[in-house]
């Protein structure tokens, strides 16, 4: 089976948009063992995303559309694909309604405009859209005497992913995968160190063995192609031992698993709660652990603590400031230790550091402590992070806090 | 002129990477007012490269590819348009030599088969590349009584940007035609609200009008084509006013400003400094304000008061939360004022509400309240957000927060 994808929209053509949707998409469907053999991106225009249709329809056996669903003018996939098909939208009663009682439902009126997000045509069956308005299309045709079918999915990935695994997956009846892989998600480890460990076994192509370096680590991907499921695993599993075995106490999670919702697994299975305390990364461990539903079960809260003068009054002792400075290791300890109490949990976790751009007292960019405090003995980690971009030394720091917290959960599990 | 963007690469088509080039290559088109209709990815293999390359030369004045310059029997770009071409690829002495050299300087052998790096065609001129081994193609030639151009740059981008812009574009001689264009930037408007007041405004060509909905608001952008840059806003002007004076009122931003950035100048400028209090929202709103340099100085610091306890011992009374529920405007109120108070803060910015998957307290997903307290009259804001996805309500109050403060401190200026 062979899948083509088209995305639509002028924003991509001027490049005010990355198409990552594609990419997504591809790396799904590589996964099935389904051939992505061609990729195209057309704007938001009529003549030109029919002949990119056409075209798609002539070589490849599912079209998979993304954008272009919204209630505008600009937006023209259903109109391009009826055309394409000689058919004629028709407002589907059902879908109207459904619409309309969305906007009630925010107490919001339906703009005229937007009726259009309810039309079909003979060819396409509606596929919902739990996130947003716009229904997508599953298009079954025939052209140029052979199957075709086209899946249109709205452009906003939140909406587009879970459409495409929910709705359009199980209808496309998918030829069984033959491609198996998995990922390993490793914490205190660099990509050209990982590879380094992993040496030969890069070199191989089936299964071959890739490193990727990640917003939350460096991760480790194994996979292998055969013409079952089964033989495709049984083909990785040594080399998936191995590459187990190399980094070993490094990896904290594989697959779709995420550090947050790890965290919040094992913390409520012991019954436990966290509170933070951070300065460098101004809120963005709270915001990744409160991502996740449930955590309002094991996470108390936290304090950003962004001046010396918020710390004391969160209650790192004001001597320690003066002595050690605010980015040490007592003061990282001392801000755990507050978290902790001042929220009554049972971890206190806590980061101070300097992001940059540029030094602060005296210490240079990259310079970061991270504390965690239990009650019992506190656990400190001094991380001397290249001097990158701002945001790139909080988000090394966020991620190496929780999978400090996670390797210490799961430790005493 | 129309060009075509073609990216090579068979991981690109797997999803393994996601194609930056071509958004890097559109948006630096379309400031020069070069028109790109198509863009396309296509895996290692020479017959589809082939295709890809005879249907964008076609259509297309210009064809830019990226990738499949490297020296394995994988990068097929130079075969596949020698092929297209019908030319016969030649080793050039002085391109070889240059290789060499490239090797010896840090002590490393040519491996023989990259000496295809140093292949010419006739219709071929090399372009230089002081970052990478592997030199581009500039290529002239006639097909279909055409004259045609393709432009052949190394994937990296790192290789690719200063390879497009010092070496590829002088030498394209592009016409004088300039693209100019303005983004507005609002807040409390949804898109098809947005689009409704724009009305008849959006159909334009040139001008052009077009709404996006975006993490930090709905942006509306005019933009124009002329020859000059001084045509082309000349062009907009009336519309630009027009647009402007239709979302009057809604307007916190222009083209590259950002909402953290213009809070911290605000606040900057009055001396003035700011702490939140943060329910739903996780730290989302503290993060946000400290990736940018310099919120220290306008930041105090932060509390996530994720449970009742935790708002009670950091100020909001009990009583309250008793009474109200802490999904409420009273609470939201207290919140911000004892984040004022706790940070010892000019401002206090607080947010309470409902961020899912399941209601809370008896209230809806999407509930919501943003209080933000300096002193005076607590200003209080309610939303009723659509329950859509957790982490999209959580940027939604976030950015609704933010978008508030902004327009206190910008009326206050």
């Amino acid at each position: 089976m062979i899948a083509e994808l088209l995305s639509v929209g002028t924003e991509l053509l001027l490049g005010e948009i990355v198409d990552t949707n594609s990419a997504w998409l591809a790396q799904d469907l590589a996964q099935r063992g389904v051939d992505v053999l061609w990729s195209q991106r057309v704007g938001d225009n009529l003549e030109r995303l029919k002949r990119a249709i056409q075209q798609a329809l002539s070589r490849s056996d599912v079209l998979i559309m993304c954008g272009g669903l919204g209630p505008t003018g600009d937006d023209l996939s259903r109109e391009a694909i009826a055309e394409v098909l000689g058919e004629t939208p028709t407002v589907d009663p059902e879908l109207e309604r459904a619409l309309r009682e969305r906007f009630a439902s925010f107490s919001r009126r339906m703009p005229e405009q937007n009726v259009k997000q309810a039309w079909l045509i003979p060819s396409a069956e509606s596929l919902p859209n739990p996130h947003g308005t716009a229904p997508g299309w599953l298009v079954s045709a025939q052209l140029g005497g052979k199957d075709n079918r086209i899946v249109c999915l709205p452009g906003p990935p939140r909406e587009l992913k879970p459409m495409w695994l929910e709705q359009a997956v199980p209808r496309l009846d998918l030829p069984p995968a033959a491609l198996y892989s998995t990922t390993f998600k490793t914490f205190d480890l660099g990509e050209s160190s990982a590879a380094e460990r992993l040496g030969e076994l890069t070199n191989g192509a089936n299964p071959s063995v890739a490193t990727y370096a990640r917003h939350d680590g460096v991760h480790v991907r194994v996979a292998s192609k055969a013409d079952t499921a089964e033989q495709a695993k049984t083909l990785a599993q040594a080399t998936e031992a191995k590459v187990a075995d190399i980094l070993a106490g490094h990896i904290w999670g594989r697959d779709h698993e995420e550090l947050p919702e790890l965290i919040r697994v094992l913390l409520e299975a012991k019954q436990r709660r966290l509170a933070t305390m951070e300065s460098l990364t101004g809120g963005m461990i709270g915001e990744i652990l409160t991502s996740v539903a449930g955590a309002s079960a094991v996470y108390s809260g936290g304090v950003v603590t962004y001046t010396a003068q918020a710390k004391v009054a969160f209650g790192v002792p004001q001597e320690l400031l003066k002595t050690q400075g605010s980015v040490s290791g007592e003061v990282a300890t001392a801000m755990a230790k507050a978290a902790k109490e001042r929220f009554q949990a049972d971890y206190g976790l806590a980061t101070t550091g300097v992001a940059g751009p540029a030094k602060a007292e005296g210490q240079p960019v990259g310079e970061v402590y991270i504390a965690l405090y239990d009650g019992t003995e506190p656990i400190l980690k001094h991380l001397t992070l290249p001097a990158l971009e701002r945001n790139w030394v909080r988000e090394r720091t966020t991620f190496t806090a929780l999978a400090l917290l996670w390797s210490q959960l799961h430790a005493r599990q």
